[in-house]
C-alpha cells in the first residue's frame, strides 16, 4: 500500500509541478506527523528527511542507528546515514536535485496536512538559512490532499471492510440496548466486540464508541456518561473501527419504546425523516467539481427550512486512514474551517455525511453514512440507515 | 494526577516569572501534543487553548462540541465555547490578562516540547497579528523540561512499578530464550506477557521490544527479525511497559552458551564488566548542577579507554510519561543533540544510564538502568544487572 501512495505521490507531484516533497520528523511514535503511515510506514527517532521527487527519487536521510530498520522496509531506494548532524547529508542531496519548490507538511487548515513542528521548522530553517532553499518552502497540503483524497481500488476495499464490520457491531448493540443500561454499559459492549474482533477502534477509545441517550445527553464528542437509557429516550452512537489500517465512521439512531406504546411518537419520526432526507439531498448533489459549502448548505436548509436548529459542525469529512482524513470539507463558511469549505471535491474521495438535530424532549436524530464519489456523482457504501430502530419496551 | 502537575505548572510559572502557558491544539487525538495527557487529559477536535496562568488560572477555550467534554473532566475552572472561530475568546482572555510573556509548546531540542505544529502556530500569529501578543511569544521548554523532570512522589512510585513488571517479563524471557528461537519469537513471547499482564508497551510495540542476536544483529532501534538465536551468540533485550501512564525502559544481555562450554569466553565477559562499570562511574558522577554531557563523557571516555569504540548515541534520557521524556540528556556535544547536552541536571529527574559496545563475532553488550537524582547524587531505581545472564546450551 506505501509502495502504491508513493507511486502516487510522484503522479502528483509531475502534475502539480513540484519538484520535491519533504515530509521532515522526529520521534515519530511520539508527535506522529499523519504522513508516516502513506507513505513511510515506520518511525525514526533523529531527525529524518524523507524527500520524494517529481522525478522518481525517493531517498531518506536518517540517523545511523534507523538507516537499518528504513532499509528493511525498503520503500526509499537511497537512504543516506548520519551520526551527528542531518545538515551536511540533506543539503547535499539538496545540492544535487536542486530543487525549484520544496514542499514541506504545515497547513492552516488541514491538520492531516500540518505534522511538521514549529520546532522542526526552524530547526530546517537553520540548516537552509545560507542557501537559496529558505526561500522555496511551500506547503504540502495540495499534495496530501490529493493523496489521501483520491482512493485506490485497495483503499475503497478496506474501508468497506470497515464499514461491514461496524455494520455487524450495530446489529448486535440492537439486541443489546435495552432501558436501565447506561451509555458506558454500552460502550463497554461494544468496545468488548472490537476486542474480539481484533480491531481498533477508529479514533480515541475514549470517545469511540461515542453514546447519547435521551434528552438531556451532552452534545456530540462527549464521551459516554453512567446516564441511564429510559423508555422513550432517542438513542445514538457514533462509532467505527480501523481495519487493515482504513477507518469507519457511522452512527445510527434507536428509539426505545415506552410501556404499550405502539406506534413511535410523530416528532421523533418526523426529525428522523428529516435528517434522512438532507443527506439524501445532499449525496444528489455531490459530484467532482463542487465546492464543499454548497453540499452543507443543501442537508443544512433543508434541516432549518422544516423548523429544526442548524447543526453546530460540518455536515461531512474525508475519511481513510484515518477517521478525520483532511482536505475538502462539507462545511459551513466558518472562520474555523479556513479555506477548507471552498475546495473542490474530486472522483475517487470517500465521505461521511452526518447531520444532526434535536427533537425536543426526546433526544438526538443523526445519521451518519459513507458515499464515494464517482465521475459523475456519489455512491453509498454504507447501506444507509432509512428507518429509525426501534427497542421494544422491556421492564 | 494532572490536578496536581497543573497546581505544580503555576508553582513553576511563578518560579521563572512567566505569566502565561499557552497549549494550543486541534485533533489532538491526530497529532498529540506530549502535553495533553500532563496537564489536559483529554482531547479536543476544534482548535482548543488551554491556559494556564502564573496567577493561578486555568482557561480551556474550546469548540462548543468539546465543551461539555472539558467540563467533565474538571480541570480547567473556566471553560469557554465558540462555534465560528476562537480569536474573539481567545482575545478576550489575553485583554483580561494582559501577560508580558505567553509561552506556547515549541522547541528546536525537545521534541516533547514541540507538540505546536506550524499550522497552529501559523493561525495563532494571524489571531494576534494586530495585537501586541504576537510579540510576546516565548518557548514554553523551560517550564515543560521542569514540570516534566521534578517527578513527585506518586510518579516516582508509578515508574517503579513499570520497571518491576519489566523485570518479571525479563525473568520469564530467560526461561524462553533458546538456540533456534528467532528474535520475533522471543518479541511475540514477550507481547503475549504485556496483553495477558493488561500493560502497553513504553513505545511502539514493532520496536518493543527490541531484540538482537549475535554478532551480525542490527544496530539499535531496528525491529525484531526472523535471524535465529545461536549459541556462542549474544543476545540483548530493549524493552520497557507503560502502567498508570508512567514508563519503564531497561535492556537487559544473556549468552547463550556453545555445547560444552564451561564458561563464557573471556571476550564477552570483559566487554559486559566494562558496560556495568561505565554505568557505575557516569551514576556516581549524576548529581544536581552537573551539565548532561558531563556525564555521557565518563560513561564514553572509559568504554573507549577499555579499547571499544564509542556508542553511536546517548548515554542516557529522561523517562515519565514518555519513554523519552525529554528536557537534559546525557549525549555528546553533537549538532543533533543541539543545547541539550548544556543544560543542567536537577533533583527529582529520572534518568537511564545506557550505553552499548560491541564485542567482535559474539554480539553487542548493553545494559539500561534507570536512576533518580536525589539532592546530593543518584539513586538506582531498577534493580541493576551486574552480570550477563546465561543460557544454557540445549540441542
Amino acid at each position: 500500500m506505501i509502495k502504491e501512495k508513493i507511486k502516487q505521490a510522484i503522479e502528483i507531484l509531475k502534475e502539480k509541478n513540484i519538484d520535491m516533497w519533504l515530509t521532515f520528523v522526529r520521534e515519530s511514535s511520539l508527535i506522529p506527523d499523519p504522513m508516516i503511515e502513506i507513505t513511510v510506514g515506520t518511525h525514526s527517532t533523529w531527525q529524518t528527511a524523507f524527500i520524494i521527487t517529481k522525478y522518481g527519487d525517493t531517498i531518506a536521510i536518517a540517523g545511523s542507528l534507523d538507516v537499518a530498520n528504513i532499509k528493511a522496509y525498503g520503500y526509499y531506494k537511497e537512504v543516506i546515514g548520519y551520526v551527528q548532524s542531518i545538515k551536511e547529508p540533506l543539503l547535499e542531496v539538496l545540492n544535487r536535485i536542486k530543487p525549484n519548490k520544496i514542499a514541506i507538511n504545515f497547513s492552516i487548515d488541514t491538520i492531516i496536512s500540518d505534522g511538521l513542528t514549529h520546532g522542526m521548522y526552524l530547526s530546517l530553517m537553520k540548516y537552509l538559512e545560507d542557501t537559496e532553499y529558505k526561500d522555496k518552502l511551500i506547503s504540502a497540503e495540495e499534495i496530501i490532499s490529493a493523496l489521501r483524497g483520491r482512493k485506490s481500488k485497495t483503499e475503497i476495499k478496506f474501508i468497506k471492510e470497515a464499514i461491514d464490520e461496524t455494520l455487524k457491531i450495530f446489529d448486535k448493540v440492537s439486541k443489546f440496548i435495552k432501558p436501565g443500561k447506561t451509555e458506558q454499559d454500552v460502550a463497554n459492549y461494544i468496545l468488548d466486540l472490537v476486542r474480539k474482533s481484533k480491531l481498533e477502534t477508529a479514533w480515541e477509545e475514549k470517545q469511540c464508541p461515542a453514546v447519547f441517550s435521551g434528552p438531556e445527553s451532552a452534545g456530540a464528542h462527549a464521551e459516554p456518561t453512567k446516564r441511564k437509557i429510559q423508555a422513550g429516550h432517542i438513542l445514538n452512537i457514533d462509532f467505527g473501527v480501523k481495519k487493515n489500517g482504513y477507518c469507519s465512521d457511522l452512527q445510527r439512531t434507536w428509539y426505545i419504546k415506552r410501556k404499550g406504546e405502539k406506534t413511535i411518537p410523530k416528532e421523533v419520526t418526523r426529525g428522523f425523516k428529516v435528517i434522512v432526507e438532507s443527506i439524501n439531498r445532499a449525496a444528489k448533489a455531490l459530484k467532482p467539481g463542487v465546492q464543499g459549502y454548497e453540499i452543507d448548505a443543501i442537508a443544512r436548509n433543508y434541516i432549518t427550512s422544516q423548523g429544526y436548529k442548524e447543526y453546530p459542525h460540518a455536515l461531512g469529512h474525508q475519511i481513510g486512514r484515518s477517521a478525520h482524513d483532511g482536505g475538502v470539507l462539507l462545511c459551513p463558511r466558518w472562520d474555523r474551517y479556513g479555506k477548507l469549505p471552498y475546495q473542490k471535491v474530486e472522483a475517487g474521495q470517500v465521505f461521511t455525511l452526518e447531520p444532526r438535530l434535536t427533537v425536543e424532549g426526546y433526544g438526538i436524530a443523526t445519521v451518519e453514512e459513507i458515499v464515494q464519489v464517482t465521475e459523475s456523482g456519489c455512491k453509498f457504501i454504507s447501506k444507509p440507515q432509512k428507518e429509525i430502530w426501534v427497542i421494544q419496551y422491556i421492564k
